[in-house]
């Protein structure tokens, strides 16, 4: 696959990644249809996808199956989309529009959604539970990496702060440690568990791989947060400037847009330092880091 | 421990199963506190265990040591304590009594609510990865197992069939369906999990463990609708009558109270029939299916 351009690499990933979803995802009309059917509303029919890409990429380090690696992005995605479901409730961030399409709750009802979050969670479990994909004690690992990431010590831990700061200054470290939980983890998770799923990695690499992994998240929260404030509603297929509206901190409020463009920069640089140790083996890790940094949606 | 009175032997599980669940819950003061302090409260302090208690028992059959079970009783009752947060949200049962004590969203507040169900769910799950119950690949069949029994093809399946059902009329079929999934999947998995936690049952053992398993599970809810109709709220520690204020269907309102206590009869004569297969090694299942059947709260 290495051959290919980097946008036609992205496009192919996206397109196996919705036919493993679609594919992992109980029939939409399979009892209980409605909530079937609004699992594969939350989940297919859109999104960047970055977490897939990037679990796709870090399994070209560790050479691993694109057929494991199916497993890997879409236990990892349904995560994430779980994470979107519940964040977009009216009880916490109250958003009706997502990828362009009115949020799940306005599509369906509220209970739906809230059962949609819930139902999908527990399937990226069952998913990593029940596949082959490695080593039995090996995906223990994985399924142990992947909920630290998402549990109350990662994902929605961050999403606690980030209820509780709310209208509070935040310091710059305290706003890190906010996106490293909030995005940063399940960032981190997808590129570990993409390695994971190939042959072990050495320690140096793994450290490094680390290394790129969080840098990479905290990339990703940088570049939303000037895009929140730089791109419109339709370009971004969600509500923009909320967090602003909101008085929820950012790094353009915290910054100002011009360092925080050159704080991403920064992060950039240093991720792909760490990339270094893989050679050309990190090729398509290196352009999605361009790709995350230089995003205009 | 089987020398023990049953109910002598039912409150040192159930201290047991407390102390395991504090010990494997973030500490009240770990980052993010809120959140930690609300999973606590949400899941210490209260509730028969009749999860924990089932998989302390069926762990006889198979001689699954305590330590193991803990894991094994917090998983599972982890599971339970999030389905019961997110059954009480306002947008679902909107209720503000469990265990005697305010919801979880009426002590805390409603996105706080929504995050520590999220993070119980993920927990059960990071606890079955992470410590050492079984073997590797019996492990991943535990997470598979109490992941599908948790689910849209379980508890949350059901949830689903249940809110579709207020107002509409349902066939005894369709009722034990619904509860099959909302109730009984989980109490299954409960059952299951505490003997795969010991030694390998045979196939017939197995067979008649999951007849028994699904016995309970229907008892359990036909007895619970039995108790809705007939006890009162500060026994319950829950509101009562609510299903009925509802018009949500139950087997009072399908069979009448007299047929539902018959079949709750019938159910418990044959899950104990489905127990003859282990001996004395299954008194304490025996005990318990009396205890379900003939509870007063």
């Amino acid at each position: 696959m290495n051959t290919r351009s980097f946008p036609d690499w992205m496009a192919a990933t996206q397109a196996r990644t919705e036919a493993a979803l679609s594919r992992h995802l109980p029939g939409a009309d399979s009892i209980p249809a409605r909530l079937h059917d609004a699992m594969r509303y939350a989940t297919l029919g859109g999104g960047k996808r970055v977490r897939p890409l990037l679990a796709f990429a870090a399994g070209e380090l560790s050479g691993a199956t694109p057929e494991k690696l199916d497993i890997v992005a879409s236990a990892v995605e349904m995560i994430h989309a779980y994470s979107l479901v519940h964040d977009d409730l009216p009880c916490m961030d109250d958003d009706v529009l997502r990828r362009g399409r009115p949020t799940c709750h306005v599509e369906y009802d509220e209970p739906t959604a809230l059962l949609v979050g819930d139902s999908l969670q527990t399937l990226a479990f069952e998913l990593l539970a029940t596949q082959a994909i490695a080593e039995p004690v090996r995906q223990l690992e994985m399924i142990a990496l992947l909920a630290h990431a998402s549990g109350s010590r990662g994902m929605a831990g961050g999403q606690a702060i980030d209820l509780a700061s709310v209208g509070k200054p935040l310091t710059q470290p305290e706003l890190k440690l906010m996106h490293a939980l909030k995005t940063g983890a399940l960032i981190r998770a997808a590129v570990l568990l993409g390695a994971l799923a190939g042959e072990p990695l050495s320690g140096d690499e793994r450290n490094n791989l680390d290394r790129f992994a969080k840098r990479a998240g905290l990339l990703f929260q940088v570049v939303d947060d000037i895009l929140d404030c730089t791109a419109n509603t339709a370009t971004l297929g969600k509500t923009v400037g909320k967090d602003e509206a909101a008085d929820k901190p950012t790094y353009v409020s915290l910054l100002g847009l011009d360092a925080a463009r050159t704080y991403a920069e920064e992060l950039r640089g240093d991720a792909l330092d760490a990339l270094a140790i893989f050679g050309t083996r990190a090729s398509r890790l290196t352009q999605l880091a361009d790709y995350i940094c230089h995003r205009q949606f």
